[in-house]
C-alpha cells in the first residue's frame, strides 16, 4: 500500500477526484495553496495498494497536465474600444506535483 | 517515531483530539473534504513514537468507529402533519481512515 | 528525495515560504489549526532532494524557532486610564514542529 500526495490546480481537482472514482481509487481533498503551482491548488490523499500505484499516476497525468491554453484577454479600460480587437493568450495551465510515500501500515475503522 | 494521517468524520474530530490529547498526543487538523468519508471530514496529522503507534490507534477506534445512529427523519412538506407519525431512520456514521507512515527524522525548533 | 511536512505559526508561515523560495524549495501550504503549535497554524509541504534537506531545516529553524516577544498588554476596561502604566508583557511566539518523510517516487506531470 502506498500513500499518493498530489498537488494539482482547483480547477483540474474534482475532474481528477471523478476520474479516480471510476477506477475505484478513493482521494480526499486538502485545501492548499501556492508553491509548487499557481495560487488556488488542492492536494489529494490517495490510498492506494502497489499494484495500482501506475494505474493511478496514469489517471493523475491524462487529467491535470501542464498544458496551453487560450484565453481572450481582458479590453483595455477606457480607450476606443472600438478600434480594439483581442487577440487571444496563451496561458499555461494545470500540472501536477506528485509524491509517492511508503506505508507501515493501513487501518479502516 | 511515526506520523498517523487519520481521516475522520468532522463530527467526532474534537472528540478525538481531546481523547488523543489526554493521552499527551499531539495532533493538527487539516481541513479535507470528500473521498475516503462522507463530505465533511478533518484530517488528522499525529507525530508519535513507534512504541504509542497502538495505543494512538485504539484511541481512533474508539472515538470514530463506524456506527449506526438513529435520527428522526425530517417531516414530510405540506401533506397532513397531524397525521404524520416520523420514524426514525438508522444511519452510518463515523469511520476512520488511517495510514501509518515511517518518519527519516523529526524536529521541534 | 524527501518530503517535508513543516507545521508552523501562520505569522511566520509566509516570511518561511519566501525565504525557502530564495533557496529555490518551493513548498505548498496546507491550512491546519491546533495541536501541536496554538491555534493557527500552517502546514508547509516542501518536496526536497536528499542534499537540500538540512539548508532547508536551517531555513526553518532559522524564520521559526520559538521565540519571546514583549506585547504591550490590553489596557483594562473602565477605571481610571490616565493612572494606568501598561506595562509589556513577553509571551512565546513561533515554533516549528517538522518531519521528514522517505518518499518511494516523484513526479511532475
Ligand atoms: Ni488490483
Ligand atoms: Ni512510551
Ligand atoms: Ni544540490
Amino acid at each position: 500500500m502506498k500513500l499518493i500526495l498530489a498537488v494539482v490546480q482547483d480547477k483540474d481537482a474534482n475532474r481528477l477526484v471523478d476520474a479516480l472514482a471510476e477506477q475505484n481509487f478513493q482521494s480526499t481533498k486538502l485545501s492548499s495553496t501556492g508553491g509548487f503551482l499557481r495560487e488556488g491548488n488542492t492536494t489529494l490523499m490517495i490510498g492506494i495498494d502497489d499494484d495500482h500505484v501506475d494505474k493511478a499516476l496514469d489517471v493523475i497525468k491524462n487529467n491535470c497536465s501542464q498544458r496551453e491554453q487560450m484565453v481572450a484577454p481582458i479590453s483595455p479600460m477606457g480607450g476606443n474600444a472600438d478600434s480594439y480587437i483581442p487577440k487571444p493568450v496563451k496561458i499555461e495551465v494545470g500540472g501536477a506535483t506528485v509524491f509517492v510515500l511508503p506505508i507501515d501500515s493501513f487501518f479502516q475503522f
